[in-house]
């Protein structure tokens, strides 16, 4: 157990897309070396959903829930049944493994709030909880609010392989160690590599052999590059009530704005999830739940030109970090995060970070979100208008030069 | 610190508005006596939005939200800014002392989550807080959920005074004794009452004298009847940052389908909450914060007209109540909450909530939401279509006399 002041201490949104607002800029100036780069501002802490607009129909689909009144504002906790077992049928075409709609499926707002309750429904005061180093930063914020103990796990992301990284055997001795939960996203966030087949059939098995309950982050699950070899823990050789995976239309279908995400699998999880939900926000908002209603059902061909267009913009944002010198950066196979590594510099990773801000309009996340060690390296969502994107890492290359040591 | 299986256990959800679905039904046809009774389903256990529609323009309000973007989309954490500052200025107006849009709100998903966050933001681990009894069941869940200790403050409902009949020297002894937080709501759910100048007054001293922090849930404060002495704490003499005030339109402006709520006062605590938002949902939907703009600007006369249209039903329900032999009501002062103790029964209270609901089609919920004591009462939520209300209780009446023991 934690006190309050040490809980809150450690749930710092100052870098937290959004917030840029609120960051201190006290010292800033002295730090500043040479004049602004001019050029369009472009905010790659998240993806940019007037470049890459809502899913179609979308608004159609929240306007019908408006008109239906009290039943649509008015849901299960968990979300409207109707919708609850639709998307349960595509979600287990999806994923590959059948999915209950009445007991193994809620609807939360936004993924936020299925990590949330996924990981307050199992983590206990002094529980541990093994976490990938680089992985989602909430996730740890998440623990450490819940009063669980962090167990980082390896991951060597630059590594020459078609893995994810992994350190498996780095895993195993935590799972030995007595951990009882284990979350992860795949793809990975913040640098976009996909588990391999092994990696996640390794995990299974670790998970079942120790007990451990899996939480899978796949909320960029569906923007796949290069017909990479995407696994679903849940389809794997599992005990099916210790595993959850969580997805959610935000990113690549750019439905933020309605605050919608899903969490599946274990009935048990899903039940406390949902009870939790009832003190926390009630339900995911109920107009909202109307939206779902699109979700894996856009038009034919809407997801594959999305896909495209992304692919386009990585493969141009890759090269452009490959050409600064002493950058390493693995190629993302899913999702829209690039996460650079960057040479050393005369100033800390956090303050390059500033004045990337201020000197050249350019907004990311620091590294240290993801993993204390990752002081070098920034993430980029790169869900942007293409051009402005390339233009503005075309910036970050020239600070980078400017700072270099 | 109490292990998750119990703090899960005290969440029970089965007897929540919009939850009847999951129910249990096991042994019910071995408590009916008699033939169901014929008439139109009627659910008091929330507000029928359809009988009373959201406040004007509020669809209108959302979809130019839905146009503004991306800026909508990706809020701070905290809530749009310039929405903040709207709103801070109607709300100071309102409750009669400064709000600082900049520091000192933070819309939440529903004033549900705004009592998650203040909660959990001042309640550690062994931290008592005193709840009244009755009040919102929800308060003593999360507190139980945070590992806090419920201390119980009697409030005589029921007595002959034009107080809302808080125990003041039992308040006393318990913040005395070591309670770190009051939570409380005004007008009190579930019996309608207000609290009277006096003792909004007297627990402003006590927060005072004994520093503790106070949260206070105006839910249902607009809506007021036969010009109720309706007093705000955070505008008496008490720290403003150990005050924190919720509202929200879900109610007397039947907007819960957007799902909105705004918590405001102390800097400190907005601080801590918005932190927590960040963790748990990041924001209350983006798109839907455009709808308070309309919030506190409705039409003249709007909100006249739907008081107006509640007191007529309160007035019906109420002297419908008053006919039953046996049964004890306050007149409600403020809000759609109505609070019955019925008369002894040969079936508990849990039980005939289930029967009402299998015979009568009446959907009320069980007085021990609000605290163990009240399994004589039911509480019913009277903003629903009036003539459907006002034959629903004549069902409940013919059903306490066919229970009646």
């Amino acid at each position: 157990m934690q006190s309050l002041d040490y809980k809150f201490a450690g749930l710092g949104t100052d870098n937290a897309p959004g917030q840029e607002a609120r960051q201190r800029i006290d010292n800033i100036d002295d730090l500043l070396v040479g004049e602004p780069l001019i050029g369009k501002a472009v905010d790659f802490s998240h993806g940019d959903v007037d470049a890459f607009q809502p899913a179609p129909l979308s608004f159609d689909a929240f306007a019908a829930g408006v008109r239906l009144g009290g039943r649509r504002a008015y849901t299960e906790y968990r979300g409207d049944a109707a919708i609850r077992d639709v998307l349960a049928e595509r979600l287990a075409d999806f994923t590959g493994a059948a999915v209950s709609g009445g007991e193994g499926l809620i609807i939360t707002p936004g993924t936020q709030g299925a990590l949330f309750l996924a990981l307050a429904s199992t983590v206990g005061t002094g529980d541990k909880v093994a976490i990938v180093e680089p992985d989602y930063f909430a996730n740890r914020k998440l623990v450490r609010f819940l009063d669980g103990e962090i167990v980082p796990v390896t991951m060597n992301y630059l590594g020459e392989t078609d893995m994810a990284g992994l350190d498996l055997s780095h895993l195993e001795r935590a799972f030995a160690d007595g951990v009882r939960v284990f979350v992860f996203s795949n793809p990975n966030n913040p640098t976009g590599v996909v588990y391999g087949p092994a990696e996640i059939a390794a995990i299974a098995a670790l998970a079942t052999r120790y007990g451990v309950t899996v939480i899978v982050d796949q909320l960029y699950a569906r923007q796949q590059f290069d017909n990479v070899a995407y696994t679903h823990l849940r389809a794997q050789d599992a005990d099916p009530e210790k595993v959850i995976t969580i997805m959610g239309p935000s990113k690549t279908e750019s439905l933020s704005g309605y605050r919608l995400g899903v969490a599946f699998g274990a009935s048990s999880i899903v039940s406390r999830m949902e009870k939790l939900q009832a003190i926390v926000s009630l339900r995911a908002g109920g107009y909202s739940q109307s939206v779902l209603e699109t979700w894996f059902a856009e038009p034919i061909g809407w997801l594959a030109e999305r896909i495209a267009l992304h692919q386009a913009i990585r493969d141009e944002l890759y090269a452009l970090f490959g050409k600064i010198e002493g950058v390493r950066t693995r190629l993302p196979q899913a999702g829209s995060y690039l996460f650079p590594q960057l040479p050393k510099l005369s100033v800390s990773g956090g303050d390059f970070v500033r004045i990337l801000r201020h000197q050249a309009s350019v907004i990311v996340t620091p590294g240290t979100e993801f993993g204390p060690q990752f002081d070098d390296s920034i993430r980029l969502n790169f869900s942007q208008d293409h051009r402005a994107a390339a233009q503005a890492v075309d910036r970050v290359a020239l600070l980078v030069e400017r700072y270099r040591l």
